[in-house]
This record gives structure tokens, sequence and C-alpha cells, in this order.
């Protein structure tokens, strides 16, 4: 089988990571990529390093051109931006959205946090694409919302703890450090090297992130009641990687704990507990997950750390993985790397 | 006024952070250098960059030509092997000690930790050298203890806050995260560009880490009661830098919070409650510590995070402001540095 | 005596650069400011680490009250528009130009690589700054020119080699590192981490970089003949730190380069002719340059490597060094700085 | 087909980075590892981000074992070490050597520079596997040299016009920058990451670097006479990539060079002459060498730029090229990655 595919915003980030993943899968043939800005161009022109290997045209979005060539969708557009085009497409090709339009159910939430949703009938339709949590879904699933990288970072060692009801819901804290990739390629000087190489710092402290909704209420579905959890970003300043500290209370021993998770986990080839604590180079351009669990002796409280690429694991990589899952291909087709060391 | 001035360990990054900040301190003069491993070299040999600003010769240990020629003396030494030395001179000079060997009054609480302590009666005679808490014990002291890098930025904003009984003592989950010269200048994988650039880690997680003894001690003493924490460190692929990110409870406001910290540190130049968040390149090279309060409106929980230099306000700036401090000096003198930027 | 002191276009990096150095300057007090992006705004708004330092308002330029306000100005301002504002207040302040607008004596040499020149009459009388060459002129001199970072790690070694005659002044190839503040604080893919971060490259390959015609002149005025070099620039992902890698034919040995060297910087506490082979962190945020020698003993061909910091010797450093001649004061005042290491 | 693989020296950088490329190789089985330091682990312990993807066992050198298990092996041991283990096993087994012991084809220049060679007769027989320049020998090759990493930087541009004739062969110059892991991961201060971070240097400088004979000896061969250049090596602060400015004389056009360039490298994958300029973050992680040619319009000087990544086309990669020409797969088998961006 071969798997005609195409790509909205091809040239950011999310979508570079997308073909780069998509040019070592064996099922996979890109016939369709659009962006606005570069509308006209060879995409090796945006994306130098493509040259040679990649020599796609770059194209506006065009619906019935996209029914024609593609059978699967990856939209890499902005929130708010992405619905729009999904429901001109939807009836004809598969889509997973890696933007926030179809992560949160409730309709009320979204407009909180984001805008205004234009298509509320379409959400209801769509699974949330946490592959080793909604795997069967996602296999019939015609539309999935790829989840952000910090609430993959943070849901895959919680949800386990709390469907199992060994961890308190409450007074959950989560401290995440991003590198920089996850702040796109749009110029700020947030993201000019003098300012943020050789430093490092928290932002949207308190509860800011639009992430937060996202994260609680996956957490709530998993602990069957309502999760407030304290989440901090920070940014790390390196390009790829994300860790999250997990703090939580429970009376359950270290390893209760641990069984727990690698109980779930078992058969998920990307998501391992592991001795030892790990590294964000340990996931470096892989699909990964890696997890430990500490229990402090002399308290009720235990620490989590997690780490995943964000832009692979917590993006295009996991995008890939529901593609797999929604063709019926084997789960782990195109993205079974051992990262880049050193 | 001229002090002379003596460095134990010269050569590590500590006394390399002391050689810089004593070269434009108007009252120093640096006129005895230790280092075992380099003894009989011209200290500008091992750090080359002094090279023509500062070339004293590296010696051994000599009590007796301390004694003759030194007002005052920073041991950089490791501990266990520093309060040896402190002992055969402090009769004579006037020592701010570096290492954790005189930082916890109950040496049975030092002994878990480190090991055997072979002076107990002059670890009671030791003031805990952090500058803005203990100014007037610190300028009739003898023997200074500086504190370590974590504790400084951990207790300059918690301290307050106890002390004004508007944060609940429990609860408290501390999340830092830390340059690589905070790991000394020793080689170690852990320490190999190669390893570390490009990844962020955390270490020693669960009560683990040997500056964790040193906090509860003084949150406990700050609070009149037995305060135990939880505290995770990260290692930074900088080089210099260090931010807590430092959840408490409370049912005190936002403003209630701030206006309890700048009104403690009205008066200390070094330490700043400031709007926005603060970056570790906003105090690299200096002696500040920044910090700011967010409460969480949706729950109990506030959030502080603070940010020091590790070798300046969390090391070597910190014992040159003691210094000052011991000898009747202006706090700044020698230490009024704007950031290099960027 | 204190100066007072303007800043043309206070917000960019040398502009930051010349306010840290200049605030623990003994003779320095900075009484304007000019920004036209952030007028009306404190600096240290726009600069947050400046906060409880330096809080000086940025105006719009005014050349009335500059003149009123300031005994020299630095102008920041890019090139093409420096010369006109310069041209307003020179009757009436001392300035130091860090713009190349007065670099290049040869007017149609400036107009054949930057745009029109307006001031002609003004440019004759302008004096280049590189202060180890032009010491006495920059000493009755109105308006300095103040050298580009790539002509300053360039200049200063190969300019007592030429005028001595022992090397020659054809086939010599310059392979020049910057670190990225030298493109400034402006926004472009090129300055974002996640583009320059582990990354490195060439630009403006061949006779394209515009800090060459600058260089050919000095060169030429020290051989009394025409030089025509060859240089490349790369980028360094780094903030600070520029490194030079000079190639010239000579019949002379290593030890006479060597002597010819330290001979002529005998008395310039700046440029260091050192043993070993220097690093770009061993001048970071200080005015130095150092340089080393090694002749080929199988070719004529000899190599100098020479290290500065782009921002200081580079830019701002060098500026302040102007000022300090063109005031008689100490060359050396508010720039005795050791390196901040590691 | 299948190839059992063993490596010696398995956990050095070379050694991880062949693993993680023979593990996505369609034809390989690694089937032997050797350590002398970690024998008896399995592998991930020592390479932990290998756990769950690679899991072999770390063995001493046996040759029996290997002649029993091994179709080839790829030698990561030092140079002086690897000749006299690989005499062992040359018998039964094809062998790719990423020493240099069997790089430089006359023994009293090999001697001159490294140490007594014991194997004088089988390096006779001995193919340098620069792939495409060596191709047709490769193939039959029973022991291959593989390539330094500065000298495939280098031949690859050099070769072709030496051999066109069409640039001189007097007057190379060579300034060489490469990431910190060909280094390799013994433990130094030169590797620490606060005192290689942030900053950057040239080493070796004159004719001192042991792969200056490697590349006089290649480009003399296509020279048809003996060719001595200049080489500077030079340190960047980053793991990965190496970039090589190279200065030539030549009276042809940019057009000319280019042409020769494409023309001889027609048909192989992973040479490419590219309009613009190439980074090393074009390259990473890959086994492609980008290349650019600049003539100086008013010189007789030509340009070229060539990047590689150090441990892949410069090592591991190329020795994975070499194993495919030698057992008559596809020369790209296993080696068609596009860079992890960014």
């Amino acid at each position: 089988m071969t798997i005609s595919i195409g790509i909205l915003g091809a040239t950011g980030y999310t979508g570079a990571e997308l073909i780069r993943l998509l040019h070592s899968h064996p099922a996979a043939r890109i016939t369709y990529c659009s962006s606005r800005q570069y509308n006209g161009k060879p995409i090796s022109e945006v994306l130098e390093f493509l040259k040679g290997s990649v020599d796609i045209g770059l194209e506006e979005f065009d619906a019935s051109a996209i029914k024609k060539r593609c059978d699967v969708v990856f939209s890499c557009l902005p929130h708010g931006v992405s619905m729009g085009f999904i429901a001109q497409i939807i009836d004809s090709v598969k889509v997973v959205d890696l933007s926030a339009d179809f992560r949160i159910r409730d309709v009320s939430v979204y407009q909180g946090w984001y805008q205004e949703h234009t298509n509320p009938e379409l959400l209801r339709k769509t699974v949330y694409g946490l592959c080793e949590i909604y795997r069967e879904e996602i296999r019939d699933a015609r539309l999935v919302a790829n989840p952000g990288c910090y609430p993959t970072s943070v849901l895959l060692p919680l949800i386990p703890l709390l469907k199992a009801g060994i961890i308190s819901s409450k007074d959950i804290i989560v401290d995440s450090k991003s590198g920089v990739s996850g702040a796109g390629r749009g110029l700020s000087l947030k993201t000019h090297i003098c300012e943020t190489g050789e430093s490092f710092l928290a932002y949207k402290v308190g509860r800011s992130h639009r992430h937060l909704p996202e994260m609680e209420q996956e957490l709530s579905r998993a602990a069957g009641e309502k999760v407030s959890i304290e989440f901090t970003p920070h940014l790390i300043p390196i390009s790829r990687g994300m860790l999250s500290t997990i703090y939580m209370n429970t009376s359950a021993g270290e390893e209760d704990l641990i069984n727990c998770l690698k109980g779930f986990y078992q058969g998920s080839q990307f998501v391992r507990v592991i001795n030892g604590l790990p590294a964000t180079k340990d996931v470096r351009g892989t699909n990964r997950c890696l997890m430990s669990v500490v229990k402090n002796k002399a308290s009720v409280r235990a620490t989590i750390i997690s780490v995943i690429d964000n832009l692979t694991k917590g993006a295009s990589g996991q995008a890939v993985q529901n593609m797999n899952l929604m063709f019926g291909l084997d789960e782990a087709a195109g993205l079974d790397y051992v990262p880049v060391f050193p």
C-alpha cells in the first residue's frame, strides 16, 4: 500500500519534521504541499536541506486538488485557520490536525482559551490522537486532533496512574521545559539566538498557557472527576527536546507506580519506563517517550520525569503514528529511529 | 583600606570567579593563592585568560604564610578538606568558606549527608552567610559559611514569606535548574559538551541532593517549625545561571506576597522583585537575585520564579559580599556590575 | 572630570554594550539616549537587565538638547542614517561614530559599497579610530570613525608587519569567524536559534562583505601600496567573539614576526601577542585583542590567529577607548576587565 | 542478503554512529561488538539511548569468534592499536578501518607522523576508502582505510579540479572548522562544556595536524605531482558538523569550476554542488557532502565551501558506504536520510 499524503502549511517546523519522517516511511508518498507564503516555489527552496531529496512544489490550498491527490492530509496550519480548511476536505480525505482546533471537546472551553469555533459538529466526531491511550478509536477515526507537545509529555505518565486510582487527582504540579522549536519558525526577539542562547526562563506562569485546558480535559477523563493542575512551562536554549517534572501525591510505593506504568505500556513500542533518569538527548529525533518514577521516602509525594522530542512524539512523529493507525499499518512504520547521538 | 586576600583552591570555577571580582574591587589585593595540583605555577598558566591581568604564583597550603600575608581567606576547597585547613588559620585570619563544611548547624545532620565533622566547636561559632538574612551577624563573624547556589536561589524568596507567616510551610515544592559550571571543573562525561550540550535532564531526584538539609535548616528557622520540602535539580546546557521555580500554598493574594518581599528587601541592592519574568541572562556575571511572584487565581497556590548566577550570587559574589560586610565596607563594593548582554 | 555622554540608537547591541561599560566608567555619566522605536520609554523597559542600574528615558533625536546636555555622543545608528545626525551636532560635541559612514576616506569607494555620502567635507576631518594605530590623531579628533569588528581583528596584527615590511602585501588571505551578535538585534531567520544554533556557515564569500574596503584602505596605507586581500566571514553559533585566521607570505622567521608585533604593542595594554593559541572566551566582555603567530617551517607562509570580542574591542569597547583618548583620560579607564569565565 | 557485522571499539562516537546507521540498514545485522573498557556489559548500559533498540552484549576482542560470526568488521580502535587486531582477522573477514593505520601508503611517512607500522605488507593491499574517488577499487577490496573527517571534506572538492588540471596545485590553503565530537568521547578540559561552549579556537596551527599527510598524499595523486597545502583546523562549539573553506588559484571561471565538479559527481548521490552557501545543519546526521564555488572576480583566486557531518560522511556513514560497495549493495543502502531539522 502507498498512502498519498498532503501537508497544509508545510514550511514550518512541524511540516519539515513530517517531511523528514515521511521521506523514510515505507508506505508514504507526499503528493501535495500547501504554503500561502511560498506558493509557487519548490519546497527545497524554502527548506534547503531537502534539495535532492524532496522536491515537491508548494501550492495554494485547493480543496478539489487535495481530494483528487490525497488519501490523508496533515494540517500544520495555525489554530483558528485550520478548522476552516479541514471542513472543506474532511468528507473525502482523512485528516490529522496538528493545530489545537479539535483538541478541546467542550466548545465553550475552546472558545474561552482560543476563539470562536466554526465547526462544533465536526468537533464531536474528532478523536484525540494520543495514540497509546485512544488507539482503538483512532483506527476508525476520520479526523484526529493531534495532541500538543506539553500534553503528550504529561498525559502519558499520568493517565495510567489516574485510571488505576493509585495517585491523588489533587495537587498535581507539572513543571515543564521545552526546546525553542516549540515556539515555531516565526520571528521574535524571544527566538533570537543572542537573547535565548545561554539563558533559561519561565513563561506563561499561572493558569495562562493554552495547553492547560487540554491537559485538564484528559486528566479529568482518566480520573473520572474534574482535575485541576498547576503548570509552568520553561524555555531551554536548545532546538528540540521536552522534559516534564511531575509532582503528585500518592500512598503507593515506587514499585507499584512503576509496575502500573510498565503494565499499561507493555506492547507500546514508543513509551518506556526506565531505570535511571532520562535526558532529552535520549529521544532526539525519535517518537519515544521515556519516563522514570521516584518516590520520596520521607513524604507522600512521587516525582515522574518524562522526556519527548517536542517535534516528533510531541507533534509530527505522533501525527505519523496516528496515520499508521488510521490506515491499518504497523503503528511504528517509518518511526523506528535511534536518536542522533551525540 | 586594602584587604589582603588569600584563596585556597584558586584554580576551580569559584576561585576563578573570585579572582575576576576581586580584580576590580576597590579595596582588595590578592596576596596568596593555593593549589595542590598546580603548586609552583603562575595562576595565569592554569587560567590563561588572567595573563597580563593577574599573575600571582600558586603555592601549597602554608598556615604560617597565610597568617603573615592575609587578612581574610576564601576557601574553595572541597567539603571534608576545607574544615581541616580552616582550623589551622582561623585564629589569625577571617575566613569565608565556600564549601559545605560549616553550613549545617546540626553535626549529626552534616554527618548523615556528608562525613565525619572534625571541628564541631568551630561550627557553633560560624555564621551562615546569606547576606540579606544574616547581615548583622556577618558583620561580627570570624568564620562565614557561604551558602550553596541552590539554597541561595530558594531561601531568598521563601524566608521573608515564612517569617511573615503568609505562606504555608507545608507542601513547598522547589524545581530548580542550574548551568553546568555548578558541577565544577572536574572531568566527567556529564560535562562533555557532546553529552550535555543540546540536552536537558534532571538529577538527584527525590531526597538525594546535599543542598536539601541546608535549605530545610534555614526554612525551618524562618518558619519557627520543622519544614520539609520537595526538591528537584536539573541541568541546563549553559555555563552559568540558575532558575528556581517554587510552588507554595497560601491564602494571601499576589499583591500581599509581592509587598512582603519588596518590603523585606528594601535597601538590599542585589535582591529585586520584578514585574515580568526573569531570565538567567538578566543576572549573568552579577551578584543579583531577581524574583517574581504569580498567584494562581484558581487555586491556593502561588509560584515564585527566582534567578541568580550560580557562580556569583550563588558562590563567589556572595562570598565577596560577605567579606565586605565582615570588613565594614559598603556591601556592594566591587559588585556593582551590569550583566554582559547579549 | 565627569564626561556627559549621549548615545544615539541606544537599544541595539552596541548601545547596550556602551551602557554596560560606561556604567562602571569612573568619569562617565550618560545624560542622553535616543531611540526612534522606543521614544518615550525608560531604557530599562527595552533592555530589562538595566532595571535598577540604569534608568534613563529614551528620547527622539534633538540636536539642541544634545548640545546642551552632552560633551560627547556615540552614534550607534545604521550607516546612511548616522552621517545626517552627526552633521547637526558636530560643531558642539565630539562624536564617536560606530557606523561605517566616516570610515572610508575615498568618497567614491564609500559610494560604491554603500550609498551616496552627504558630507564628504566632514569625512576629510575624521580620524579612523583604531586606537593603537592612530592614538595621537585621535587625541585631537572631533569626529572618530570607530572601526568595524572584522577590520579591528585583522588590522591590529597586519599593520605593524606591513609597516615593518617583513611580510608580503600580496596573497594575504583572511578567514574570519564571528559570533551572531555582529548581525545585530534585528529579526531574521538567520538569527533564529533553531536555524543558527548547532550550525556553522560562511556568508558573503568573494569580494562582497562591506568591511573589505575598510580593511584594504588601512592595509594599503600601512604598506604604502595598494593591497588587495581575500576575505571570508563565517558565523559561529555563539553570541560574542570573533577569531580571524590570517595567512601571509614572508621570508621572516617566527621570532622576527613575534618580536615585530611585541615591539609595536609594547605599552598597549589591550593588545597582546601570546604563546599558545587564543580562544574567543579569553576576551569575552573585554577590550582585549590577543594574537599568536605560527610560521610554517616547510613553506613561505605564516599564520596569525587573532581574537577579539566583536562587541567590545570590535565596537563599543574601542569606542570608549577612543573617548578616553579624545578627553585626555587614561586609555584604559573603565575598560580593565577580566573576562567572565566560564 | 544479510551481512553479519562486527564493531571493534563500539562505545565511542564513531561506534555509536555506526550502530545508529546499521540499525536502519536493510541488509545489516550487528552480531559482535567489542569494548575493552566495558567488556561484559550490554551496550545499552554504556549508550543508554540504545535501550530497547539495540541490546547486544560487549565482548573482548576474540579473533576466532569474529571469524565465526562476522562477514565484515568495522574497527573504531585508536591508531596504533587497530592494525594489530586487524592483522588477526583479515584473512577471514572484510574490514573497514576507521583508524589512521592504513591510510598512509608510504610507511615512512606514517611512521614520521604516527609510530612504527607493524604490517606494511597489509598496507600495500589496502584501498583508501574515499568512495566517490576509489569506488571501483573498493568493490574488490578486502581492507578499506576509511578517510579522516578533515580529508573527506577537503579531498572531495579538490580532487576533481586537480585531476582536470583547472586549478593550480600550489598555494592551496585549507581553513577547516569541526564540531567537538571529532575529539572523541575521552575526557579533557577541551571538551568540558564550560570551557568549549560559547567559545571558538584554532588548534594545531602550522604543519602539525595528523590529517595533513593524508590530504597531501591524495592531492598529490590527483595532481600527478607533489602537493603541499596550508591547513588550519578550528573547533566549533557544536557536537557535529564540519566546514572547510578552501582557497585556490585558478585561471578558470566560476562556471568552469562548477561544471567540472558537477560533471565529476553526476551519479554520486551524496556529493552535491549547490547554489547558495551550505551550512553544517544541512547535512547533520546524513552522509552528504555539499559544496559551493565562488570565484573572486578581482583576483586569480577561487573559494570553495564544503560541509559534511564529521561523524557520518566524515567517519561512520562513509564506512557504511564502503561496506555497501564491498558487498555489491546499492551504495546508498541505509544512508538515505534527510537531516534532523531544526
